[in-house]
């Protein structure tokens, strides 16, 4: 990744968890330094970091390196900010498993402090590992899908910014582009939050990606009359049989690329796929506020008492999904996620 | 209409064009009273008016008012005049249909300024009430495809705002406003420009019509989870066989509809039909400043530098296409406009 800094990692030092500054992104690149827990806190509840992985190591990593010099009344300094930390956003999922893997980790040395910040520190690089390390499976088996010269089209950001590795969707085209491939990815803007248009054509550019923004309504043109020969989408939770929830927008993009014979591929970690769950029509979809919708980037675009409908995320039937890649290999239709997701050889 | 003013009508005392200001919308509701051929230059090249058949009818009229007490010269006067309001915008093809109107009802008379001033005058109200009764016709027309209670979709603005009547794809809504029925109307956003948020959601609220925003992307899951029975939208430029141009993003409602069995209906005047282009693949499509994208609202969303792509159409095809609505009918497919409009029996 060429000129792509990691989203989240430790600094020089050590005693700090530096990330990417999501919040001035794609006007400046730049880092900001954790210490403490108010710190940590902080920067996930403003989405300086953002992204369900990023945001889990971020918080791992932030909880052992503001517990530093905390020696006396440990246990108590341990208790608190696992917990605050754990509740900076209560809808991630992979924030409370984070800092329930922190917990395990140090159950039995609360007591000592020294040895329980090693064992905090190591298991949160173990976490941050772990993530890179997935989005490298991720990558090297989504590369398996494309080839040199292709014209792709993504929505929302799944990339580098949403992890502390490569990204999900977007790892097979970090990998690519380490390679020397010419790819040209399509960037749906992704309104309501244009993540598309600050994220992910920051994170390409970067990356010395071709990238082109659309805004989200060029996609079925766009993929019937630009040469798009697949889509990268990541997920939010992926069904027992299938079906993908993911950022708002996906369902309609998957339409038109079914339509137009082009594939479509979810990549996403095998910690996504959620047996419990038999298909995407049971999903409850988070609501936001209305004025996400009515109001771009903070003006106002509707008029005053505008009333607006503003799901977070939308489902896409298996049907319409050519494959899903984890970092478990390629899994192709018919999906059975119901024991979980079972090894597969690539492609 | 309940509350809603004509967007394009004469002045009091008939000396001047009054338009709704779009410029202003929806942040306020303000009128414009245009005198002078600069300032109908103006208003349509900054966009005060917009919509082309409401461009039509405010040109002919502001021709018609610019030229009172310009009796020495009359002819020269006249001819600078249309000459400069017909090239305010280029690409509308009303705007020059239109003046070339108003050039052949004075031809004979610019030796006469009196007279060529009343039959001007007459001539640009002929414009305008047909433009009126047009969508007068469209919209008794499409009523007959909708009922009470019904929950619709739109894109773009193909409202009263766009002419000097109840509009196109909503003029049925405005009817069935008048006689009381009960419909909600979801109103897609319209990047880039934002026409669904700023207009169709101002004209709707204002009609007493109970409307919902949402973003572009959000419509194929809307169309799947929000029961919606119909969607209506308007058109640029209807090909020979039904393929229908109309605003960047239709194309992709279209399809979305499709899969979910929603009838499409397209609602137009007749003059929108095009027998010399045989099909929607046949059409340059205006490509457009990229900033308009990468800057809503003129915010910047994208990284400096961003490369976008910006068709302001894109085409659907017929068989996704439902019913075309015209003044003329409800014509249904195969549609076969080779020879132009013919009327139809309604429904």
């Amino acid at each position: 990744m060429s000129g792509l800094p990691p989203t989240v990692a430790w600094s020089d030092d050590g005693r700090a968890v530096r990330i990417v500054d999501q919040r001035r992104l794609p006007a400046e690149l730049a880092f900001l330094d954790l210490r403490t827990v108010d710190e940590v806190v902080n920067a996930i509840r403003t989405l300086a970091v953002r992204g369900a992985p990023a945001i889990g190591v971020a918080g791992a990593m932030g909880l052992a390196v503001a517990l530093r010099e905390r020696e006396a009344g440990f246990a108590a300094h341990f208790e608190a900010a696992a917990t605050a930390i754990a509740r900076a956003r209560p809808t991630a999922v992979n924030l409370p498993w984070a800092i329930a893997r922190m917990r395990a980790a140090v159950a039995s040395r609360l007591g000592e402090p020294a040895s329980a910040l090693r064992l905090l520190h190591d298991e949160a690089e173990r976490i941050r590992a772990e993530d890179e390390a997935m989005c490298l499976a991720i990558g090297t088996h989504g590369l398996a899908l494309l080839r040199d010269g292709m014209t792709l089209l993504t929505h929302c950001n799944a990339g580098a910014l949403a992890t502390a590795g490569i990204g999900t969707a977007l790892a097979p085209v970090h990998l690519a582009a380490r390679r020397g491939w010419r790819l040209h990815v399509y960037a749906d803007e992704t309104r309501p939050l244009l993540q598309g248009a600050r994220l992910t054509m920051w994170e390409l550019l970067h990356a010395g990606v071709q990238a082109t923004l659309i805004t989200d309504n060029m996609a079925a043109a766009t993929l019937r009359d630009r040469g798009i020969e697949a889509v990268l989408v990541g997920a939010d939770r992926i069904c027992a049989n299938g079906d993908v929830v993911n950022k708002v927008g996906t369902y309609g993009v998957a339409l038109a690329a079914h339509a137009h014979g082009v594939p479509v591929y979810v990549l996403a970690p095998s910690s996504t796929v959620d047996p419990a769950t038999a298909r995407g029509a049971d999903v409850h979809i988070e609501q936001r506020d209305g004025a996400e919708v009515t109001m771009p980037l903070g003006a106002a675009a509707a008029p005053a008492g505008a009333q607006a409908y503003n799901p977070a995320f939308d489902w896409t039937p298996a049907r319409l999904v050519s494959a899903i890649v984890t970092d478990r290999g390629v899994h192709r239709p018919p999906y059975d996620f119901s024991r979980g997701v079972v090894a597969t050889s690539s492609t």
